[in-house]
């Protein structure tokens, strides 16, 4: 743990403080992702409607959008609601799923890249693309591992001065001088549809209470990761899973996330 | 029991006719509201378009409107279904999600109140914001006690020709003239994701086969409540209780809802 | 199973080959579609939005489009995809869901059938609506027998050239010419939720690794109905079905479907 011994504490503050999150996601893990914000301790808003975005993200605490499923509809809630963080400062986080994949949605993660997100968190297939650096993705899922994307991720962290949170077997995130590794989880959480897509609203909660995205985003991706290898050591496949990873969630308390929780920090 | 004797009377009912409940509901409930309709016995329609919203109105025993994620398209359906009802004087539910939260949705819930529900289901907050008395919610979740909203429920009520159901610890039902208590559930139901959302298609449900409304409100309120404290005397988190909750509306026979149920019935 | 032992083959081919489904479904599944495709192996996009919908259809292995909440939007969307899977000569598999019950839907499944599908995968009382022979349906539940909607359902394929894999507590599986009847499966999956808008998805998967899209029905169908008889046998409600099902589908191998599946085919 070492310098990461705050983590536990951010855990402890989601709680006390239990921040809104304004949650804008796709349609597959509109509750999954409301469902983690709530096992974890924090408060949700799932709402994409355009005409409450500017008001619910002006008093959210941080705000998650996940372009899954962009229709027009949606993605203009979108826009208003990461205008309000950039004209309020609000730590804001990006999931650009299966950006890559479609010509549309890598327009549209670069739009919303260039909106300054406090966090991008991405699997390193979508680290890749989103960095301009490679563009294979299978549907939602990666065919490439972190470490190939580590410079991708440093690069666009630096670039972009955001945090990146690339996702894998072992998590690496960046801000571009340093490098965390977060070397938890399990791969049966690969199996179960949302695990990805419930980071992000996560990391936008640890955000809230966090001074440093980096610590958030640690702390998110950590949280996360260490629920998932205590519920998938129960687990007998992806649907026992889901149940057992927010009963999880709900019940981690700081010490076992100290004890299990296996990171290493670097410089770049 | 006394009075309310009649209440696994009216499970039965469900079950036997399995009433078809047109249930316009949020994003992220779509699935469990169904869920709950199904494990109950009744029979869901969980469809939104406008262009079918006449016809499936038109054709259902109840009708449940969830103003959770209110986009144009959604509310103009939802629009369509709540004038159904009252041409044909069908039974239905109004659940104003967040109402007070922010100005768009405490409009609407403003203007679907005017339609004439047969019950609104709200929280604490919802009842004291829809009333006009108070305007404090965060998030979905209740600032308040139900006893805190009692007056305002009552007010509501007797005002809007209406049956509030109003939930908490101890959920309240009045019709304006009588006020009925339900001690039952668990504390776990409020971290999970859906169980308000749940009431409203229940209650929608018995609401078809009640010849009273505020029966109909106590009898869905009940058996969830019921199922719920069977469930989570099981679960170890909100992930087991969702599925511990299934099974129980499920299984939940007469016998043990009687012997469970903790009703009290006063005057105003 | 004689005739039929490439099935369990033609799950050995879906989980080596990963095809990726394009599952444009309806707002109550769209997590338990996408969880029924990963489950088994393949890979999911469930994706709706107009300005994928050409691109994403064009990399997909095969379609499946699932009427249960045609907003015009996402009919938009489903259109385009299943011009692109005629152009292409992708394989599809068509969800009247509840064809029948309203006009509206009646004629927009007649309209997707004349697009000319794959597969399609309705209950007994759909199958005889879409055939023009019966309207008579109550919500997404079906009021018929698979045996009753036999002679529709030979002759809708026939007419059609299509394959209409009629669900029940037998199904039949037929292309106009032979007919298979798969006889497992599980009272209790009628209860759940969504078990036949999931059958449309994995029907999609294994017909992007069949040569013959009656054998992708049969399996589809039947590797869906074996897991629902494991996940039913251990399940005591429709809660803890859904989460072993998942578990189910993940864990089946062919030896056991192999033994499990119980297939008798004629001519018609």
């Amino acid at each position: 743990m070492g310098e990461f011994s705050q983590i536990p504490r951010l855990l402890d503050a989601v709680r006390e403080r239990a921040p809104l999150v304004h949650n804008l996601t796709n349609n597959v893990v509109q509750n999954d992702s409301a469902s983690a914000i709530a096992a974890v301790g924090a408060t949700q808003a799932t709402v994409h409607n355009v005409e409450e975005a500017r008001e619910l993200a002006a008093i959210s605490s941080a705000i998650s959008i996940n372009l899954g499923t962009p229709d027009a509809l949606w993605t203009e809630g979108a826009r208003i609601a990461a205008d309000v963080a950039a004209e309020m400062n609000k730590p804001w986080v990006l999931d650009p799923v299966a950006v890559g994949l479609l010509p549309y949605r890598t327009e549209l993660a670069a739009e919303f890249l260039a909106r300054g997100p406090s966090v991008v968190k991405a699997n390193a297939s979508e680290t890749l693309a989103i960095a301009g650096v490679d563009a294979r993705t299978h549907g939602a899922d990666s065919q490439h591992d972190p470490d190939e994307a580590l410079d991708a991720a440093v690069g666009l962290a630096a670039r972009a001065s955001t945090v990146v949170a690339c996702t894998g077997a072992v998590d690496i995130v960046t801000d571009g001088r340093r490098v965390v590794r977060i070397a938890n989880g399990h791969p049966m959480m690969g199996r179960l549809i949302g695990t990805g897509c419930m980071l992000s609203p996560l990391v936008a909660a640890f955000l809230a209470v966090a001074e440093d995205p980096l610590d958030g985003a640690v702390a998110g991706l950590g949280v996360m990761a260490v629920s998932g290898e205590i519920a998938a050591a129960a687990a007998a496949g992806p649907g026992s899973l889901r149940a057992l990873l927010f009963d999880a969630l709900h019940n981690l308390d700081g010490e076992t996330l100290s004890a299990r929780l296996n990171l290493q920090s670097t410089a770049t």
